[in-house]
């Protein structure tokens, strides 16, 4: 009987899409779920392909070629470590799991350590794209053995999405949790995007008085330029879309509570731990956290005296803060990016990675949720500088921030006198004006700190470590 | 032989401080260090004082009255654990272990379940105020078993500072890790009353063109109002004092970059775990982490081009501009103390510490860092009402954050126009207006996530959990 060249163990819906796309490109498929109901399922609604269903673990590693190639769409946690112990004593050395799920970076490089004393090779990859994207072409990034990678290129190669140049989204990552790593700051970015986008939806709604349908309308506009995006393009289309039962515009209708599954989250408290000050996508993180915190909201809005939300901007110059915001919403993608490509790098050097910074902006250009136009500079500037340590000093995002940052100060000043919240694009802001100050009050902080703590301090005019007696009036050199 | 009534392990600067405090409040106190060169030193530089020299773990645990109590004044983490693995073999029932360090409370947690196991009470305290804290009388921040608590009290309230009114700062926090999380979040509040700090500097200073001695003479006279507080305190001082060497002053010599011990950090971190929105102090921590990129800034500085940090405030408009700002950072003060409040609260709720918010306040009045007069008012607002759930609610805050957050917008807005970073004043706003805001736009991101993830969401005007069919226009309901 012949083998089947690739196993799926997983049947919810991201497993089964990814067994179908698989399956799409031409390859043979074993299926395995611990429920076999599912199994069936999955079968039944897809007659006539390439597919096998499995009911044991025994069957399903018996069904495929080796070294076998197995792939875990299932729940990340502890999902992922009982499906690993159940598969481990069926495995043969150099056969290859791969990790789809959406796994916490740190227990990918653990599981890569305890298969490799197997002789057993990992893969941990972000896939992106959602239900449909698994189905159709997600962005695949995958970390672990490149001598394992190289064995599922190819298959990654078919079934990723591909960019308007036609290259698939999907490029080798780095050793162990890599793959996994760069999905979380994807996500991370995720999250930042959408919540500039939000401010900017406030400011136009209740800031200028305009209707869903309105924004939806500019927002498509905006679509057609520089920001062009999925997020912006799905935003118009939510702002477009009415609710069948009211009549009134679905955005009116949600309840104003994000909730979040924890990657958004993981980007910060990794930032926090590398010591990169990811400001944008942590305040984004925190504006989830408030906008759940409904209740207190309500309350507070009837006890905290209001400023009127209306912008103070004339009917006349409407059309100008609208293109203002557009401005500053660019710029403040460019910084939210420019500080999670910088944390991809101290990541880099952290779990010498050497993450190809070019390759992964180039795959996010299609399949996954933060898919824009404008990825294609990032790769332009790494090709043209590997060790770019800032975006914002490649010379086309310099260019547009140069351009830009008048933009962000009015919008941010507005919204401010208005009081409508602008966390990130606060931040955006704030991050600009302090990476470009070649001094910071922090000269204070760290005079506090050696005043209190005898912390010591560096100085501006010579060598060596120092602490001062601030009682006395004396310095003391401690090192040089 | 008579035996001592307790027992100092850690002979470094802070142990060494705390021994001298406990045996100047007249009790006698054994020393012990592992290197025994360190105990002599302590014994030969106080002569007279009721202190015994031990030199082995056995002396030591020998020379304590039962049941033994022992303060760990160790390196806090791998050090902590040594010492705990020297000592137990020689504990009986019923000793407290009191680990004085600046311990991550998930490791107190743990530490307290293990030596649980063994009957050793453990009691993790947070200690305030530096060397001179320690020595004169630091805020004292104990968790632990009750019982065993009770047994210590009577040093701990001898040793601790007092306050205006004569009380002892200490208290009983709560069980295991509750007094380190504590003393923890007591940090992450000194990281953001700092970088509020060095933010109106940088405003005054490169804004308005002011001195250093200036702006020292100015934050003394704020020290005198609603802003009195050690940390603005030693800011008056230290702008004041002149380098001996150069007669610049010393501000302007140190090195604009702040370091960090990792207790601001944990606090965002923490927060982060507990969806808690501490944008403030996280910013400041972020704030340092960027004053540590001082080649890139440097670089960047001359790179990027620059907005004249000149604040578009005229002479006449000055002192205005001025009283604005000690308002802005009295209201932003208030933000920071809200979300640090805010997430004990969420914190103890997660733990069940049930931790006493009044009391925290009140014993932070005076020995920490953070000792300010205002203190007494969050003292106050909880004994109004126990279950406060934001500061920002009380009457007093409610009354000052009313009529001072326009001073914020204003300062904001012109430091932003000016191009000088104010990434805690800017966090400070956006709080105030996120968390009175009855609606904000997380509506749309909600309705993203529904589009591409699934997620679903709720409605305003009907309970239940629902899910859109974006492209055929259709409302499902999952449940109710």
């Amino acid at each position: 009987m012949s083998k089947q060249q690739i196993g799926v163990v997983g049947m919810a819906v991201m497993g089964r899409n990814i067994a179908l796309n698989i399956e799409s490109r031409g390859y043979s498929v074993s299926l395995y779920n611990r429920t076999g109901s599912k199994t069936t399922d999955v079968l039944e609604e897809n007659p006539d392909k390439n597919l096998k269903g499995t009911f044991t673990i025994e069957e399903f590693v018996d069904s495929l070629e080796t070294p076998r190639k197995i792939m875990l769409m299932v729940q990340a946690g502890a999902g992922t470590d009982a499906t690993i112990e159940s598969l481990l004593p069926h495995l043969d050395k150099g056969d290859i799991l791969i990790d789809g799920g959406n796994t916490y970076y740190k227990d990918t490089i653990r599981r890569s350590e305890y298969l490799a004393e197997s002789g057993i090779n990992f893969i941990g990859t972000g896939v992106s794209g959602g239900e449909e994207g698994a189905l159709l072409g997600p962005a695949i990034m995958p970390g672990g053995q490149k001598e394992a990678y190289e064995l599922v290129a190819p298959i990654f190669e078919k079934i990723a999405a591909k960019a308007e140049d036609g290259k698939p989204c999907v490029t080798y990552i780095g050793e162990n949790g890599a793959g996994h790593y760069v999905k979380m700051v994807h996500n991370g970015i995720e999250y930042g995007d959408m919540q500039l986008i939000a401010e900017s939806y406030d400011l136009l709604h209740r800031g200028l008085g305009l209707s869903a349908e309105e924004i939806g309308k500019i927002f498509e506009e905006w679509n057609n330029g520089e920001l062009d995006s999925f997020l912006m393009e799905i935003s118009a289309q939510i702002l477009q879309t009415n609710d069948p039962e009211t009549g009134k515009p679905m955005v009116e209708v949600i309840m104003d509570r994000a909730g979040n599954k924890g990657t958004g989250k993981w980007t910060s408290q990794s930032a926090l731990d590398l010591g990169e000050p990811l400001s944008l996508i942590t305040e984004s993180v925190f504006a989830r956290f408030i906008s759940s915190q409904k209740e207190q909201r309500v309350i507070a809005s009837e006890i905290i005296p209001n400023v009127d939300a209306q912008l103070d901007i004339d009917d006349a110059a409407k059309a100008e803060f609208i293109e203002a915001l557009r401005n500053a919403l660019y710029f403040s993608k460019i910084m939210s990016y420019a500080q999670g490509f910088a944390q991809m790098n101290a990541a880099s050097e952290e779990y010498n990675w050497n993450l190809p910074y070019g390759e992964i902006a180039s795959i996010f250009r299609a399949g996954c949720i933060i898919r824009a136009k404008f990825l294609q500079k990032i790769t332009d500037a790494y090709e043209k500088d590997a060790n770019l340590q800032n975006l914002m000093l490649d010379e086309y995002f310099l260019d547009i921030v140069s351009k830009n940052h008048d933009a962000v100060r009015h919008v941010v000043s507005t919204a401010i006198a208005a009081g409508i919240p602008v966390p990130t694009f606060s931040s955006a802001i704030s991050y600009y004006d302090s990476y470009r100050s070649a001094v910071l009050p922090a000269n204070l902080i760290q005079a506090q700190r050696d005043l209190f703590g005898a912390h010591t301090y560096n100085r501006v005019d010579k060598p060596g470590t120092f602490h001062f007696l601030w009682n006395e009036g004396k310095e003391e050199k401690l090192e040089d």
